[in-house]
C-alpha cells in the first residue's frame, strides 16, 4: 500500500499542521469538517479524524487513521469497503482512563464527600476506611485499555476480575471469564468498570437484567455511553443493584441538558475527559502508523478488526 | 526481660479482653484510662496504650507498647526511664496512608471538584489532566510509613523524592536529601507529603520559612499535626506558595470548631483517619512483640529509639 494524499479534518486539524513539515514526502489538505466534500475522497488515499465527515465516502481511500480509541463512529451502520486499512490511536489512553478510575474508586472508599460534608459543619468524626486490597472488581474489556487498568488496580493489591468474549486469560487479571458467564463474578464486585469498544454486541449491553446480577457495587463507564441503558442504569440504582455510577461517556453528547442524570445524587457525570487524545500523542501515534505503511508491514499495528468492530 | 503482668488501657481497652484467652501464660487488666492509678504501676510490667493516662509513672515497668505508630505522646516531655523499652504497631500504616495521600493526590489532578462544580450546573466542558507521571512530590520521613507512601507513588511513575535527618538514600525514592538541603527540591514539587514523627526536631518544622520555597504545591500532613505552625500555613496559602492543604492531624484534636481552617477554601480537613489502628492489627502487633520478648530478642522488632523520638 502507498500513501501519497492524505486529508486531515476534525477538531484537531489546525495543530495537526505541522505534519506537513515533518513528513514532506506526502500531499496533506488541513480541513475543517464541513469544508471536506466528495471530491477530496476522490482525491486523496488517506483521512485522518476522531470521525466521518457528513461528506464521507470511500472514492479512492485505501486508508482511515482515527485519531481516538474508539472507532464505532467509523464503523457503526456503514459497511466497510474490503481493503481499506483502519487504524486507531492507541498511546496512553490506558494509563489515562485507569487514573480516572482509580480516582474515583480511591474518592469513594476514603470517603471524600463523607468528610467533605462533615468539615462544612465542623464535625469531628473519625472512621475506618477500607483498604484497596478488600476490593472485588470486574473489568469488561481486556484489550489494551482493559488491561492497563487492570494492570494498575491490581499493582495496588485490588482482586481484578477480566470478562472478555473469549475469556481468554490475562496475566493482569486475576481470572477472566467470557461474557456468557459473567453471572458468576457480577453479584460478588465493587465496582464494574465498563471499557469496551461499541459494537453491535455491546449497543445496550449494560440493561437492568445486566445490572440486576450487582449487590450495590458501583458502576464506571469510559467504554461508550451507547453500551449503557440509561433508563436501565437509573432503575439499578433505584433498587440498589448499582450504589453509585461514574459515567464519563453518554449515548448523546454533550449530555442533553434535560437528562435525569445531570441531578442524580448517586451519579458522578465528566465530558469525556477519562482519555482525550493529546497533539503529541495524535502527531506520534500517526507518523509511526505512517513508517509502518511505508515499510510494507503486512499487519499493522494498531489496525482494526473491522468484523468484530475494535 | 519477663513480662508477668500487663496494663491494657484507652480506647480500646474493652476490645482487647480477648488477649487474657489467646495469651494465657500472663495476667492482664483492661480498664478504662480513668481508673488507672498510681498503685497499678507498681503492679504490672507491661502497659499497653495509645498513650500514656494521667496517672502514668514508669513504677515496675519493663516495657511500654504503644498501639499508635507514633509515640510522642509517650517521649515528648518526659524523661524516658533508661531500661524500659518502648515498642509501637506498625502493621499497614504505610498501606493505610499511602492510600489517603493518593486519593487526594488523584483526586486534584483530575479535577474532582471542579467537574462535580460543573455537573451542578449542567456544564459540559471538556479538558485534558495531567498524569501521575508528570508529577514530583517529595515526602518528608523515608522510614516505615514514608518508604511505603514512596513506594506506592513511583509504582504509578510518581518521581518521589525524600527528606529525611540522614539523607541516606532508598531504592523507593528517586533521591533523598538531608534536611539541611530541602531548599534544593521544595522550589520544584507538586506536593509536599509529611510523614515525619513528632520530636522536638520536628516541631513546627513546617513554618512560613519552609512553606515559602513551594511555588503553589499541595500539602499534605499524616504525620503529627504539631509539625505545622498553622498561622504559617495559612500565611503561605495566602501568598500562594501553598495552592491546597489536606490535614488529617492537628496539634489540638478533634480540631477546635473556631479554627479558621475548617471553612478555608484551599484546606480539606479529615479527623486523623489516615492510619487507624484496626483491632486485628493492635492485636496482632502486640502479640508478635510479646512472642520477640519472651524469645529473648536482643533488639525488638518496632522498638522505638528513645534518643530520636521514633
Amino acid at each position: 500500500m502507498e500513501i501519497r494524499k492524505i486529508i486531515v479534518t476534525g477538531r484537531m486539524y489546525k495543530d495537526l499542521e505541522r505534519l506537513a513539515l515533518l513528513d514532506t514526502k506526502r500531499e496533506y489538505l488541513f480541513l475543517p469538517e464541513a469544508e471536506v466534500n466528495s471530491n477530496h475522497f476522490n482525491w486523496a488515499d488517506g483521512y485522518v479524524a476522531f470521525k466521518p465527515t457528513e461528506s464521507f465516502h470511500f472514492g479512492k481511500l485505501q486508508w482511515v487513521h482515527a485519531l481516538g480509541a474508539g472507532v464505532d463512529a467509523f464503523l457503526l451502520n456503514r459497511e466497510w469497503k474490503k481493503d481499506v486499512v483502519l487504524t486507531r490511536t492507541v498511546g496512553s489512553f490506558g494509563r489515562k482512563i485507569g487514573e480516572y478510575c482509580l480516582s474515583y474508586i480511591l474518592a469513594d472508599v476514603q470517603r471524600h464527600e463523607h468528610f467533605q460534608q462533615h468539615q462544612t459543619e465542623r464535625l469531628w468524626l473519625p472512621s475506618e476506611q477500607k483498604l484497596l486490597h478488600q476490593l472485588n472488581i470486574v473489568i469488561f474489556g481486556t484489550g489494551t485499555i482493559g488491561e492497563e487498568v487492570g494492570r494498575m488496580l491490581s499493582t495496588l493489591g485490588v482482586t481484578v476480575y477480566g470478562i472478555s468474549r473469549s475469556g481468554a486469560s490475562n496475566c493482569h487479571f486475576n481470572r477472566v471469564v467470557p461474557m456468557t458467564e459473567m453471572h458468576t463474578l457480577l453479584p460478588h464486585v465493587d465496582w464494574v468498570i465498563n471499557t469496551l469498544p461499541l459494537t453491535r454486541m455491546t449497543e445496550s449491553l449494560f440493561d437492568l437484567r445486566l445490572f440486576s446480577y450487582l449487590n450495590g457495587a458501583g458502576f464506571i463507564n469510559v467504554g461508550r455511553g451507547a453500551s449503557v441503558d440509561e433508563i436501565g442504569l437509573l432503575g439499578a440504582i433505584e433498587r440498589g443493584h448499582v450504589r453509585r455510577a461514574v459515567l464519563d461517556v453518554f449515548r448523546e453528547e454533550p449530555l442533553p441538558e434535560q437528562s435525569p442524570m445531570w441531578a442524580h445524587p448517586n451519579v458522578v457525570i465528566t465530558p469525556h475527559i477519562s482519555a482525550v487524545t493529546g497533539l503529541e500523542e495524535a502527531m506520534d501515534g500517526l507518523l509511526a502508523v505512517l513508517r509502518e505503511i511505508d515499510s510494507g508491514l503486512e499487519r499493522i499495528s494498531h489496525s482494526v478488526d473491522v468484523c468484530r468492530g475494535y
